[in-house]
């Protein structure tokens, strides 16, 4: 088995890939369609991709990409406690307060906004492509008084010294992980934290409520629905579809019934995916998501 | 009355502000939370900021900044057509084919992948932090044989030539942008296409079948929604809130007792604003919202 991960290599979903699946050999992808595309011509047997961080909300790409581009089923989902440390290379260890300037993906410096502005005020940062790529570049740029934002694992791979551990504000920071393959992986049931099952939805066009019709369809039948996120169609302005998390597993009565009620009032629907979803990096199991 | 609007000078948030206020004196800002917090300081009037694209979907930090951030009702909303055209530095207008390297915001970039892939095959492209910055710097850099992805108003602004019109894949591209106030802004209400209430709703957790409720209060009043978007409370994964369009100017009875309705229901409700909305750069007036 060969996985493919959002990469460089030591990135937060390069982590989850280890957690999850430490006997697989994995190959780092510069890009989250880079990746799926790899799966689609069998270069590697599943891809893991971010799909959603607690902070951030969806991420787009991700979502997009699967309803518009590529026909692959979501196989497993993996949430990951996101954690950021403050890295240097090793030489400026010492004198890590002098830091000149601070190399981070964009979304990890503003995680990280309050250590930031305590400890080392008024230092410029820049952001990078991914934590990894900053960690690596710190690296390679000793002459430079550098630090940068990134993982434990990041700091491992690319020799540096973590000089201020758990630097990030929100200690509930979370980001979830699809696992997108062709052909089934055979992921361990009972480690399980429990089932899913996602959908997407078009509406028939200008019919008021067509939403709530939507959600009546699961709501009577007790479905439980844990995710709606609306994303453009990129058919003009107003135009949307729906990605619904259902708290269950696909069974061959309500779901299959609920879809059918909605193929009948006109709305588009496509089983994105029925797939066991896990925790890592946690020792207790609190489970993710409220229901709506 | 000053406005303030998401800078630098010649963005597309900069050609709303001119074609929908072309009296006012406006102040370029950095960034969205930047021109947010000048409205509270009172340093400028009003504030315009981009809230949704067709193409990329909504504007997370408008809609989080607004929803955590300041307390500021969006008092209009004006929607824009996106067109994309290649301009380079005069020195170069002839010939502008030999184009080494191309400079935009990363969406511009991939509004244009068409064009860039038929007729500047394989020249490699860098992001910047919005067209207009592109264009400044393809202009302050005559030596390099560079060209910007931009604006027509960034053309003229930055002295850049127009060697290509329109390079963008869909035409229906468009962007809506909130004028966020302390006070009313006294806005034209005979040329508006209608008016909107958006309102932020948070769920009472862990209850199924809670947003098909809060939609339930909408529906039954005949209250048609023209967009329901989620957004990450901040507080942990799975947990949402949301915003929803109402296609209607809020009124003394049927939203009011929505509201109140949901409220005994146990959800937050805030209305976000109730106001006109408005085209511009258009001859026609296609309503730009569908139905839910």
């Amino acid at each position: 088995m060969k996985a493919g991960y959002l990469g460089p290599k030591a990135t937060f979903t390069d982590l989850a890939v280890r957690a999850m699946f430490p006997e697989t050999e994995s190959i780092p992808y510069r890009t989250i369609p880079g990746c799926m595309d790899a799966v689609l011509n069998e270069e590697i047997d599943f891809a893991v991709v971010p799909i959603e961080n607690a902070l951030e909300g969806s991420v787009n790409i991700t979502l997009d990409y699967l309803v518009h581009e590529v026909d692959l089923p979501i196989c497993g989902e993996i949430t990951a406690p996101i954690s950021q440390h403050l890295m240097v290379h090793p030489e400026h260890a010492e004198e890590w307060q002098d830091t000149e300037i601070i190399y981070s993906h964009s979304h990890a410096i503003a995680q990280c906004h309050k250590f930031l502005h305590q400890d080392l005020r008024g230092i410029p940062s820049e952001n990078m492509t991914s934590t990894a790529a900053a960690a690596q570049f710190v690296k390679e740029n000793p002459e430079m008084k550098a630090a940068a934002i990134a993982n434990e694992l990041a700091a491992e791979e690319y020799g540096l010294v973590i000089v201020k551990r758990n630097i990030h504000d929100f200690q509930y920071n979370h980001t979830r992980f699809a696992v997108i393959s062709k052909k089934p992986v055979k992921l361990d049931r009972t480690k399980a934290l429990g089932f899913k099952t996602t959908v997407m939805a078009t509406l028939p066009s200008d019919r008021a409520g067509a939403l709530h019709q939507v959600l009546s369809a699961f709501a009577w039948r007790k479905l439980n629905l844990t995710k709606i996120e609306s994303r453009p169609m990129k058919t003009g302005l107003g135009n949307y579809f729906f990605i619904i998390d259902i708290d269950m597993e696909a069974d061959d009565i309500l779901i299959p019934g609920a879809v059918a009620e909605l193929e009948a009032l006109g709305c588009g629907v496509k089983i994105l995916g029925s797939y066991p979803y896990y925790q890592i990096g946690r020792k207790t199991r609190d489970k993710a998501s409220n229901a709506h």
